[in-house]
């Protein structure tokens, strides 16, 4: 198959790109560096089936002229800076919704029929029903990124619906793994190189996520395309558990092996926007056949030990 | 209050301003006239409380500068052409979408803390709950007006969630009455005056729609906005009740005195997107106190006779 991954340089994209290419198939990265990496995809651009293209999905002749003769799209190009949608609120509507537009546009253009996008578990805003199943009830947004993963599944849907297009749409926990590069991991891994005696850790140290191991992620995402039929499918994607941030702290510095003395800036959410209960019932894509290998706890710690042997990653941003 | 209305020269927002205007308030209507017509303003541009500022949303120093000083928004400015989303669109995403996002932006920009917002029973999509309440299953959307409403929808929630806005969130039935100049009562008086002896009909005449007076979706909206509390609160608004295309066709016919022959092009939707079932559990915005003066027959009724008697609005469009 020729795949075209937006985001091909980023943490879940570039792993995705390996994949691909390990699978077989040909595949054209899109990415414009923003946040994605060089690095991630050394092994890739050393692969005889795959080509890098540097473009913004703001660009929309440059990303159709880039997408031509591709067979599906993995459209997982994305503003994913949750915590600071306030300070920037044009950010999420431009790379997250109006870049989906230009996706689809480009999709129509060339007659791309498939589209794989990550969407994301804050669509469901702070809902009351644990496992969240994707048929919650109609949410209400509490953030801008998922305001606009909301908006780009939208798109897609109606896409589908009036184009004939075929659309899988995930909706993440979050990622876990080798070439993570931001979020609470790598936050407190950085902080505790740093200065080891103490961490700052917003909110109250209660706020219960649910983590997914980057390569179980990557194996439910081609398990769904590889069963697909229907015109548009929503998958939750993550692990049948949880932790609090507190249980993760400890993992980590057990890793580290430090003992900070913890600061909690306090309150049940760590920001503006902030779920303090993010749990997802998989059982959909489970019925497909897909089970996770890794526990939460197996991803923090693989995160951890690739953060210390990456330190570049930690040092390149304050 | 100081009111800022978008879309203040359409067949709702019009409506709107003049119920203002005559509650003592302030308005400054803005429009750019893409399909609001000056002759539904002649009431209020006559009235010192009102101001014109004709613009477009997507021209954001404009809109935030007539913004300024206003206490309230009612944004009503969108593309409502529905049915032909699928020949451009992008309309949708730059008029609904984007134009939510540059109302929001102008609203943060000059201190205005609330918004009403009118949305649409569309956002449920083909839904299996009748009638359909606000927590309806999360849903999957059909058209691309559908998808953009949802969108603003999603940004107004973040908003309020993010800069302690308060937003009133109204997803709307079709709406008839005087002032209606688009949809399936306009299409078939416009086509039974050109030849009352036949009429084409989308679809097999079976869809079943609820359709709301537009005094009463007026009176609905304020009403809510009486009695507010909490940041963000999603209102259905529609009447108990729901007809078929048939029954709607009968009342129109009837009130023509024609009988023409009917021609239906076939199938259970009207057109790629058509939600063949709308009906809306409407008991949120009654608790309050609201309820309904006008029946569906009454308001199909009602609007004939405004078409009638201006002929000029079935005239100008082919």
């Amino acid at each position: 198959m020729r795949c075209f991954v937006t985001g091909c340089a980023g943490f879940i994209g570039s792993t995705l790109v390996d994949r691909l290419l390990a699978g077989g198939h040909e595949v054209v990265g899109y990415d414009n560096f923003s946040t994605g990496r060089e690095a991630f995809l050394r092994e890739a651009i050393a692969h005889p089936s795959f080509r890098l293209v540097r473009g913004d999905l703001l660009d929309e002749p440059r990303l159709t002229e880039a997408m031509r003769g591709s067979e599906m799209v993995f459209h997982l190009a994305a503003n994913a800076d949750v915590r600071r949608g306030i300070e920037h609120p044009r950010k999420d509507l431009e790379q997250n919704t109006i870049g989906t537009s230009n996706v689809l546009e480009a999709m129509r253009a060339n007659g791309v029929p498939r589209i794989a996008f990550s969407s994301t578990g804050s669509v469901y805003g702070e809902t009351a029903v644990f496992p969240t199943p994707e048929d919650a009830p109609f949410p209400v947004q509490t953030s801008l990124y998922g305001a606009s993963k909301l908006a780009g599944e939208a798109l897609i849907q109606a896409y589908c619906e009036g184009y004939g297009m075929q659309g899988s749409i995930f909706r993440f926990v979050s990622i876990l793994g080798e070439r993570y590069s931001h979020g609470h991991v790598f936050d407190f891994v950085a902080s505790l190189r740093r200065d080891p005696t103490r961490l700052r850790v917003l909110g109250d140290g209660s706020q219960r996520k649910s983590y997914l191991y980057v390569q179980d992620c990557i194996s439910a995402v081609l398990t769904a395309i590889d069963h697909g039929s229907g015109p548009v499918r929503v998958f939750n994607l993550g692990v049948d558990a949880y932790c609090s941030v507190n249980d993760s702290i400890g993992w980590i510095c057990e890793e580290l092996g430090v003992s900070p003395a913890i600061e909690y800036t306090g309150g049940e959410r760590g920001w503006i926007g902030d779920v303090p209960f993010i749990w997802l019932d998989c059982s959909r894509i489970r019925a497909l056949g897909w089970a996770p290998e890794a526990t939460i706890r197996d991803g923090v710690i693989r995160t951890v030990r690739y953060l210390q042997a990456n330190p570049w990653l930690l040092e390149e941003r304050p």
